[in-house]
């Protein structure tokens, strides 16, 4: 039975700061990176074994993959980066701290900006010092597909074409698949995979650093998923990022 | 101007300890760490920039790649693995101490195994604990090509193709290429590149983790080439390999 594992990277230094990170190029907090070691740690005692990897092109989420590659002894295997699997764009608000934004246009406009579906945060403009084009890593990117600001919708729109198109046919070969992405990629993927409705998605944390195994049946369809590991430490790492759209007291 | 980067791994654990450790999957050492990190830093204040980069399927050779694009900020450039790339199989030498290997066998046949040019190790046996085709990294290669021991000359003839069929096609492609790689894999391109004799490859030392630049002309063969940084440190690093196959006091 194929399966896949998706991996949330850890902590990283704003998410413990509650900032808008988006593509921002935010390295793990020191809990983050024990988070991916305990993440490889739980995959190498339950008996995984990986062929291959994707990740995004953004270093905390390649460095929760390399720690983890690290404690499995499976350094060597191939590993393909991809902007596709980066963490929603989060435009202007990249960079402010979520309690902050929270004061100043209220919880419920955060938790719009963050949760929503279809609605886009201010977006930063084409050719200011952000825009993801100045970048290297993006800048051979046509540049109608490098976003200056993301709603749910438009990350699902760039991650599902990168599951049909690359993840499948590498399932399809036969080879066992680790994922190490996002808060936002990931929920993209759950969405498409398991159908979660617009509304729902909005509620669904995906904590960091715990492997979500799905079950597939041929066609590559969920038949079902879990989380690793002690579950209670899942049911905090969820409710923890939950948290972290509460304005400050 | 083509141009490419060779750079062998920090310090190993093993080479700390002077055993001959080929295919053995040793780690750096602290030292090795902090050369990676140095050649790294080096690299990046020189303004180099790279689009690809080539590693063996060893880990002292991938962490040092990892080290050097996490100072580079290019964690996210493709990395290709690739055993050809891996050190000269040390066969039955593997994890002797080379002191007493030469107090035991005399200098002079320590030498012969480490430095010449067409005599081979003692082989281990294919289905043996150390054959490599027991390691799931090497199990899908053609059992023909997967050595249980190697003299430089095999290592020049698993290197070369890898550098005319995958590295020369991706210079081609104008991308900016970086190797790290071990001492015999890095002579063996030298030996190649440079057309250097097999009697004077064997006295060629190449330093750990100090970057080796080539300059190319549009065939990519040699124009020349030069070690990155202080030539103390580069004279001093390469004396240090050249000490390793003499008798302890």
């Amino acid at each position: 039975m194929p399966q896949i594992v998706l991996v949330r990277h850890g902590e990283s230094l704003w998410n413990r700061e509650n900032r808008f990170t988006g593509w921002t190029d935010v390295d793990l907090s020191p809990k983050g990176t024990e988070e991916a070691h305990a993440a490889g740690r739980l995959l190498r005692e339950e008996g995984f074994v990986f062929d291959l990897a994707y990740t995004s092109v953004l270093r905390r989420a390649i460095r929760t993959l390399w720690i983890v590659l690290d404690e499995m002894d499976l350094m060597w295997i191939p590993v393909r980066h991809s902007w596709r699997l980066n963490e929603r764009h989060y435009g202007g608000l990249q960079g402010l701290n979520k309690g902050e934004t929270a004061e100043k246009y209220g919880e419920d406009q955060v938790k719009i900006w963050r949760r929503s579906y279809a609605v886009r945060p201010p977006l930063l403009e084409r050719g200011e010092e952000r825009d993801p084009l100045r970048d290297p890593r993006y800048a051979d990117l046509a540049p109608e597909v490098v976003p200056l600001g993301e709603c749910l919708e438009d990350t699902v729109a760039r991650v599902v074409p990168y599951w049909e198109q690359e993840i499948v046919p590498a399932l399809a070969q036969g080879r066992r698949v680790l994922v190490a992405a996002h808060g936002n990629s990931i929920r993209a993927l759950v969405k498409y995979l398991d159908g979660v409705s617009d509304q729902d998605i909005v509620e669904l944390n995906i904590p960091t650093g715990i492997p979500l195994l799905y079950d597939l049946d041929d066609r590559f369809h969920p038949l079902g998923h879990r989380y690793l590991g002690d579950p209670e430490a899942v049911a905090a790492a969820a409710a923890a990022v939950a948290n972290q759209g509460k304005a400050k007291g």
